[in-house]
């Protein structure tokens, strides 16, 4: 098989001067190696993972490697921390800080993980101290949120932060939202995803005036479930930010086609198993294309910071992928650019929130 | 990329003497090279599809020449249909006869596809007078779906067909319905689903007890938006037929890798999505697997008949996949053989079918 022809559709009128063309910013989520100059202090959560600490260890040294303005701070049992500093040689040493967790957190959910001591709180609780700019985990996504929405702070009327996940697809990058933050779709809801993605795909992707297309079945009007059919001409008359752009109802394949939107906005039940269901698709077809496959990193927006969750199931690369994302969205001071986006956007958007909240 | 290693869960175990292996079964479906003896007489609509008649044309000329038991009723404009038998070698000909019709179908809409002089009729009435076993369209599913219900009839209780496919995963084939017969997610109808998708995966692929799974966005209980959380327990006091057993949740991963689940049920909506997702995924990774990508046909389940219903944007060998896969149900007698499988499977069935006509 041939690895795919990349940038086929002339993305450079859509991109600001500089910024990264679409297809080396769907590289940089594969491959995690981000170009922005800048440090980045990520605070990595060792002992999340179904395979934890033994990939987040891989991940990070992979992700160490990769960018030499990369500081980690590895929060986990001490001597697997050591470990990893003990591989890298005296004169890198320094780009390492420790911080000592010896619980892992409950499954995913949130109820139950509320415990103070788990090695995602205090991953998450170095960047609410100022001791990191960014934190990523691969441990139960609602351990994480439970935890970046405790010490960080939700943004203004968000109940559930949205997962926000970019697909390399032949035409640039496509943003593809909610992934898993809330499994319901409401119109409510799926208007503040298109918000929130529009926003995202400005701040993280460089895309300019994104157009923001809605996962259906079909492209004709009226095509869909009850849901659908509902918020189709709610995200219609949704102003957006970043001059962003509704072009209505878009299928499946705009996930790996990418010609018609920059950013697909769904609910968190349909994104999360079609990115699954794409993971698999790539497993089939021998694996992920040269430009990278399906992300296993996503990034929590409606907090106020940079959090990343990792898939469970995340091998090292996956896990450097998800520091290499964090760093970027640190870089771009993603999270205070998009919310002030939002609050930009003002009045609509927050009537929005006020429904999904109602 | 090296094409995946297929086969590489051993399945002989799981299917009946004589059955095609798993592969096979995949591979019949994107290759159209059906292995089973017997004449079928396959009515295909040639006006169906975005690029019809030219590539339904293709597709027929391709199945033709795979399989040497295939009848083609030819169902559109004579001219056309003579330019078809015209290409093929004298001593050829006879397995090809034609049937009149010069109207496309409306577009997707049930209720605008009611006039009788469509292609698509014309196709089924061909199955419903005898003059074919089976009929193969790549035209708008709901006026298909219309003309099927009206002239073949529906199975008792059953208020909206069920369309069906299969993906060859690694593992094996696995069915996926409902992939948009009916685009919601009531308990009633996935549970109806799980029968049918058991008995599909028994008569089409000789899988032996199939293992059904629910999907959602995780495996372990509890998992998922409401729709789900409603149905799972629901699948797991419903009755399967051939020995069906429902293993619970599963992830979207199970379609490329078919370890867990033989049949993956959801609703329209989700089916519909995450099989064209597949598609431009594939597309994104350069092409299918050799063993074959996303299905472009679907079978058609609670019609009294065998129907199959390809893509609107098929290409010709997915038009030949289609043709192949309907010669394939009509040499297995699937839609009675499934039929009575339902009838058997007794009060709980018609229990579930009721809930879901009231």
């Amino acid at each position: 098989m041939t690895p795919p022809t990349t940038g086929r559709v002339a993305r450079a009128p859509r991109r600001l001067p500089g910024a990264p063309a679409s297809t080396n910013a769907g590289r940089e989520l594969s491959a995690g190696v981000p170009v922005e100059p800048g440090t980045a202090r990520i605070a990595v959560d060792l002992l999340g993972g179904d395979e934890a600490p033994a990939v987040v260890v891989d991940g990070a040294l992979r992700a160490f490697d990769a960018d030499p303005d990369l500081h980690l701070v590895l929060v986990g049992p001490p001597e697997v921390a050591d470990g990893v500093r003990d591989v890298l040689p005296p004169t890198q040493r320094h780009r390492i800080s420790i911080r000592a967790a010896h619980n892992v957190a409950a499954a995913d959910q949130p109820a139950r993980s509320g415990r103070a001591d788990t090695s995602v709180r205090a991953a998450v609780a170095s960047v609410a101290e100022g001791a990191a700019d960014a934190v990523v985990s691969a441990g139960a996504t609602g351990a994480t949120v439970t935890a970046a929405a405790l010490l960080l702070g939700r943004w203004p009327g968000v109940r559930r932060p949205a997962l926000v996940a970019t697909l390399p697809a032949l035409a640039g990058p496509v943003v593809l939202l909610d992934v898993g933050g809330s499994l319901e779709a409401s119109p409510a809801t799926l208007s503040r995803h298109a918000v929130l993605g529009a926003a995202y795909a400005s701040v993280a992707h460089a895309v300019v005036e994104p157009r923001i297309g809605l996962l259906s079945v079909g492209t004709e009007a009226g095509k869909g479930d009850r849901a659908r059919r509902a918020a189709d001409p709610v995200l219609a008359d949704q102003p957006l930010p970043v001059g962003g752009r509704y072009i209505g109802l878009v299928e499946g394949y705009e996930l790996g086609h990418g010609a018609r939107a920059d950013v697909v906005v769904t609910d968190g039940f349909t994104g999360n198993v079609l990115l699954k269901a794409i993971e698999g698709a790539y497993a089939m077809a021998g694996g992920p294309p040269a430009s990278g496959g399906a992300p296993r990193a996503a990034a929590l927006l409606g907090i106020a910071g940079s959090v990343v969750v990792c898939h469970g199931a995340a091998r090292g690369d996956d896990v450097a992928s998800g520091i290499a994302l964090a760093a970027h969205l640190h870089r771009r001071g993603a999270a205070a650019a998009i919310s002030t986006l939002l609050a930009d956007s003002g009045r609509d958007i927050r009537t929005t929130n006020t429904e999904v909240t109602a």
